[in-house]
């Protein structure tokens, strides 16, 4: 990726840069501009700004008193987990600005064992989270793409997805509890540990997916689950992406809901190979890589068998059952692998996030096939089709200013059918300046008013994240 | 229940009830005193307060104009469904006020099989609509207390609970997108028919729960899932309440979500056995009523032999498994026959909503007995153990006003003890006016002053439901 020059930095006092380092100590304020522009974009391609300074506090006490300083500065305010945003929501504000990074907040403050909870800092990183939740004999299902560097307070910011969607949720589904700092630097505290809760409003659905425009976290209370007992994962080929797509309806019809079900279309499977080398079939037109599990080995067993006859009905050439763990590590890590095996191709990698109503995936694959045609672009189609969330992927090179046009064209083209198709704009990636001015082509005026109407009363100067989500 | 004498009524100007009835047709406007005093309360033991009419628009498009004509002649409002609500939510203002009745608003507009959703207006009756859903073969969980009478937009606006939501979640769980309409009369949309969503402000999240402070639904988009194949139910009878609810944590701690975890003490069962006559051990201290449920019959009898050795080892002196469907449905019969039985013994029945971790329910229950002990009250307890949610019930007279102060005076024991236990002021029935002028026992200023901050952008006048929740 070759991002596009960054804006021109805009500065800030000397005293407020001495005031800030009182503060937080000499290493937790970044000012030197060779620091500043590792900070003037995040992991989408839409455009980047450097921010004027870039604070890391270590403790949620100093957390709250930065974003406070920052806000009674007239500061424009970021706050940065990993970057991993796929719609530009952690790019700095083009005034002046600061981007707050939560990555020093990183503890796990507490896990319930009995109560199924976890008390967690904002900086944690989603796969370290995950791995000693596993370590405890419990599960926390939310798995984004970037998991193995992606924070839990961007994940909350974003409402992250991920490869588990279908059976269990999304982030969303595990968020028990918030705090944040809000506007005056006050810490705001709602939910609980408690399963039920309905005292005051439900601020952490509001916080959820608000991309750092409403306050800044320094706390969330997450869910867990005990963890399935047993898992089959299997590999169906399929000589075209419609039988492919097809299959997907046909599962969720037999109320099958597998943990994971994902598609990979040729090209994604021939660059996946070509780095991976783990047999995966090449000349397939699609594959889907399917993951059935459950409390009882039996009962997945016998789902997994159904599943597997539920793909030969509808087209499937081969079923490839993993005849162990390794085998099935394996099959995931090839698809973990799809990404940066295509973004190896080009330059640019443009990653969109198509998401339709289950059993509108094959009208969906078929548009993309047919844009990519139409605009004559290479691309290559993953996703999440289990949950309708389709990522095509348009291999490009940012600097080709006239080329660059036909990707944005097809972007264009993508949502317009999503949209057609019952879907929405963003399923999982967020909205970030990537598709801010899209909005108004799914809500309609009135919500988009209403929507304008909280940020205000929560960013009365409008300081938080500006240009992100309700702009 | 015998409520408190009504407040005298605010009347309105005869144009505008002229208006109205222009606008919605004679039958659809009640001004008559008579009626209008079934409209006062709600079913919550908490004031009543007579409304100045009482309006019952038939399509959406005439909710969307009684809803702004409504605003603008500066009428309180408050949506009703079934006036079931347990904490006064459902009580009209105390000023010029509107009852809005959302009950002719009853279509199930679009059950998709294939992406797993249904489009609903708020009138529909929750039992009908899972009743309708299961009649296709699909499953909608939340069973409020009350679903037999209770509204869909009735259980979003309080985010309802009910018995299975150990395992299945609350309607929290189920909503994926809401319409409705703003102080302005416009219809606001948010939320999907996709399974993965972030496009716009997560308002289906702030909605849920806001008690109509914040508009007036119009739609609700809900999950579906496809229903458990086989399900085994069990009683536990134990000499001691103790034992009984160290039991339920035993169960989670074995990594078992029963669909219903179910605790009834001694009293409770009594009343209902007398009622009931399905042979329940009432020398017992407590019993625990026990469902397990699953996509695999076998997984299923595994499980629940796992739950039964659990209850035996914690000591239980019988377990009785239910060996048929028709000593399944008695067993659950009892169970939500509880209330309805208690509230024969007295003229005053007051449930309330006691909600910890559920590893603290021995401490909450042993609590309220010391409680019930102290004040000289009579108690029942039952609820949702699994979920650490414990109704308990208190046999009294409102109209001995010196007796009546002893019972409010539990009810506020039984909040201190909650929330020093880690819990809420409210699991499922909701603040309402009941327990608003509690808000800040539980949540800090900062949290009340963003939450009336909300209310305020989304309410100028604050006509939506005044005294309600946040206040």
């Amino acid at each position: 990726m070759t991002p596009a020059p960054a804006a021109s930095r805009m500065t800030i006092p000397k005293t407020l840069l001495r005031d800030f380092r009182k503060l937080l100590g000499e290493d937790s304020v970044l000012s030197e501009e060779a620091d500043l522009l590792s900070y003037a974009f995040d992991s989408a391609v839409v455009g980047q700004s450097v921010p004027s300074v870039v604070l890391a506090p270590a403790t949620e006490g100093l957390l709250g008193r930065t974003v406070k300083a920052c806000y009674d500065a007239g500061l424009q305010i970021t706050a940065r987990g990993a970057g991993t945003n796929l719609s530009g929501a952690a790019v700095p504000g083009a005034g002046p600005s600061a981007v707050i990074l939560t990555n020093r907040l990183n503890r796990i403050l507490e896990v319930n064992e009995a109560d199924l909870y976890a008390v967690v800092e904002p900086g944690v990183v989603t796969a370290d989270f995950a791995k000693a939740m596993e370590a405890k004999g419990l599960f926390y299902p939310p798995d984004p793409g970037s998991q193995q560097v992606s924070t839990l307070g961007g994940n909350v910011a974003l409402n992250a997805g991920g490869l588990r969607g279908l059976k269990y949720g999304v982030t969303k589904d595990y968020l028990m509890g918030v705090e944040f700092f809000d506007w005056g630097g006050e810490l705001v505290k709602s939910g609980s540990r408690t399963v039920k809760w309905v005292t005051g409003y439900n601020l952490p659905g509001l916080m959820l997916a608000s991309e750092g425009t409403l306050g800044i976290f320094s706390k969330l209370i997450l869910k867990l689950v005990p963890p399935p007992k047993a898992s089959v994962a299997m590999l169906a080929s399929y000589p075209s992406v419609g039988a492919a797509s097809q299959t997907v309806a046909a599962i969720i019809a037999a109320h099958v809901l597998p943990s994971t079900l994902e598609f990979l279309d040729r090209k994604c499977l021939q660059v996946v190979e070509a780095n991976a080398r783990i047999g995966l079939p090449t000349d397939a037109g699609a594959i889907l890589l399917i993951e059935t599990d459950g409390g009882h080995a039996e009962g997945v067993k016998e789902e997994a068998e159904l599943v597997r006859s539920i793909c030969l009905k509808n087209g499937a050439g081969s079923v490839r059952v993993a005849k162990d763990a390794a085998e099935r590590d394996a099959l995931w890590a090839a698809r973990r692998n799809t990404l940066p095996s295509l973004a190896r191709l080009r330059p640019t990698t443009v990653l969109e996030d198509a998401t339709v109503p289950r059993s509108k995936v094959p009208e969906m694959v078929a548009a993309v096939e047919r844009l990519a045609k139409e605009h004559g672009l290479e691309v290559g189609t993953f996703g999440h089709a289990g949950d309708g969330n389709l990522h095509p992927t348009i291999l490009c090179d940012r600097r080709d200013r006239e080329g660059f046009k036909k990707v944005e064209a097809m972007v264009d083209g993508i949502f317009t059918e999503a949209l057609a198709l019952g879907g929405t704009l963003s399923g999982e990636h967020g909205i970030g300046i990537a598709k801010a001015k899209w909005l108004s082509r799914e809500e309609n005026a009135a919500t988009i008013g209403l929507s304008k109407a909280i940020r205000k009363a929560l960013d009365p100067r409008q300081l938080f994240n500006p240009g992100k989500k309700v702009v």
